[in-house]
């Protein structure tokens, strides 16, 4: 099973991508993996209890975690979670928490548990603007994806995931002058064609990293 | 009867959503006119006249002619076609043609002859990014939306028309790092909106100019 | 003798390089041209009456209007004054004019009256980044610009002349994330690069237009 | 002693503004650390080793290592570095490795061992722009960013330290359209004032991560 997680709105929005690309493929098979949708709450004193008791219940062979980066052009696949939580607004639940780590005691970062080079060149391929990213920021997106990764190095250690940061939908984009957007459905073929690209690949197939093979 | 023109594709692409656009609505009726679509060549040499040739035909009462601007983020509604041409690009018959006239001892520009911020304004309403532009470049975007406003600025004065420019399609996007698109789907649900406010306008009612009223 | 205009700071601010940058040649020779400086208020309703005055009482033989446009990168050669005044913020004085004419009964535009390529070109050849822009927006820099190039075309048809756009400094880029900006010494060698390319070529070499040649 | 070292220059070009900047602070005070200047090798095979004999001969009690990052528009204060070669383009020795740690073994991440964002905050108040920075790319500079914290977190962990990247000179900028660039008077005066605010601060008051404490 493949747990695909978005966001509820925050900063005071009604929409955001991430949760509606996630519930479009509820219930469908997606290279090979019977898809989970999971709303994520947009609040760092309560995601990470969301995302876990969600792994004990589910016990997924993958996770993808998505959440929306306004501004952006392209989907963009993270490579790096860091051990930093800086929030530049509040959440939904009013905390702005500054200079803290996601874990405390846990390495500074870890990479992604599969391919996204080849999950963005295969979006691409499909005809969806995407690209590898290196910083998921440091706000709740990216203490969901240290959180992950910090689970997915310990006891679940055959899992595979990462995240994925999606631009604005056209009617946010609409609000401000000369921002970009994709609509959900090339965001959704895009996605698809990403999993079809990690899917394809065998765990021990994924690029490794500084710190050693990912299993 | 509204005449919509798109282009072909030009600089070795195969894709051009103003071409598109502009055919999806072929023989649909929009803000009560009836959508007359026709396709322009990206050739200086040509483009005005296969356009005046559709203008003696067809006597249209309101023409918009639409081009792609790859890069921009937005519909891009042009208020102002300026009296030269400068190529950065061969055209689609080999010419580049440097520092000339669009039309030899005609006016330094002319306005867009209808509502362009109501039109950009409508669309945003609708959920899709749009913007007034003030420049539509010196490519055959301009040539063409230049030799329209002489056009209609002559014995075709009853007319109303512009110019708009749209972004890249995802497909094209994809192909480089970073840029914006738009989906054709939400462009066209832009261009009908903006459709709909010019001709919820009487042509008495769109903005003047310094040039004085647009009759 | 050469005209230089800036204006003085404008929207809160306490600095404008437009201004400095034509200060700091007052009384230089510049390209064979005396320089002689002025400041325009930034105001929609005392601007053109101030040039108006340093035109009668110093008929210089050019003049460059400069004006700040924070947010570009490199120095814009404006080539289009349009007959449009419609002001996003108010000015010095509070107002903020809409959709109105700089000039009513004048053309839509006007075409600076100087080889505005070769300037940018010798900008660029001095290590200065700059480009030739097409719309110099709708605030008071393209009531000024208009102004003048209605002024150019009329009587005093002997002159030549432009515009200026200049990026913020640094320290007003400073005060927001992520803005280009160029430091006044940068931009001081590229006006004087631009300025001997104009002085370098008779009148009757500069660029001509849609509207016929330039005198 | 502060070492400061900035590269040749790199991808065909004779400018790399990171070493100018190394270089016009040679042998003097700054913040109470006598400056030495070293011009690293652009090469994945050399560049390390080249840091290390520097290491080894002057033992800094602090080390910044200076890159270019052409197309950003502030000093970016780095906060990470990452055990990930990755290049797009080859470096000065012809080697372009893929895929590949910087340090087998080593951690996926280090944070900077100093206050960035007071340093960014210090820049910005001496009126040049600057801000913290989340990646240092996959090229060169992360290598020797990677390869410097992790020195510094071994047996010199006394040492503070960590990247800066800079944006291009303007004769950089200059070659190609609307890049943003700064002057080297300005990146200076930004550099110092950074450096101020880090001597400012004991090392026990620099901010922590979540790999824990930074001594």
């Amino acid at each position: 099973m493949l747990l695909l997680t978005g966001f509820e709105p925050f900063d005071g929005d009604t929409l955001n991508p991430s949760r509606d690309l996630a519930f479009a493929l509820e219930g469908r098979r997606v290279g090979g993996w019977q898809v989970h949708a999971l709303e994520l709450p947009c609040r760092f004193d309560r995601a990470p209890a969301v995302l876990d008791a969600a792994l004990a219940r589910l016990a997924p062979s993958a996770v993808l975690a998505i959440g929306q980066a306004g501004g952006r052009a392209e989907l963009s696949f993270e490579r790096v979670a860091i051990n930093l939580v800086d929030a530049r607004i509040a959440d939904n639940g009013g905390l702005r928490p500054a200079e803290a780590p996601v874990v405390a005691g846990a390495p500074a970062a870890y990479f992604a548990r599969w391919p996204v080079k080849a999950m963005a060149a295969a979006a691409r391929a499909a005809g969806v603007p995407a690209a590898v990213s290196y910083s998921a920021g440091t706000f709740v997106c990216n203490q969901v994806f240290f959180h992950l990764m910090h689970r997915l190095a310990g006891p679940a250690a055959a899992l595979r995931g990462g995240f994925l940061h999606v631009p604005w939908l056209p009617a946010q984009a609409a609000r401000v002058a000369g921002r970009p957007s994709l609509d959900q459905a090339t965001m959704q073929r895009g996605l698809l064609a990403a999993l079809g690209a990690a899917a394809g690949l065998k765990p021990e197939e994924d690029p490794g990293d500084g710190a050693g093979r990912l299993d």
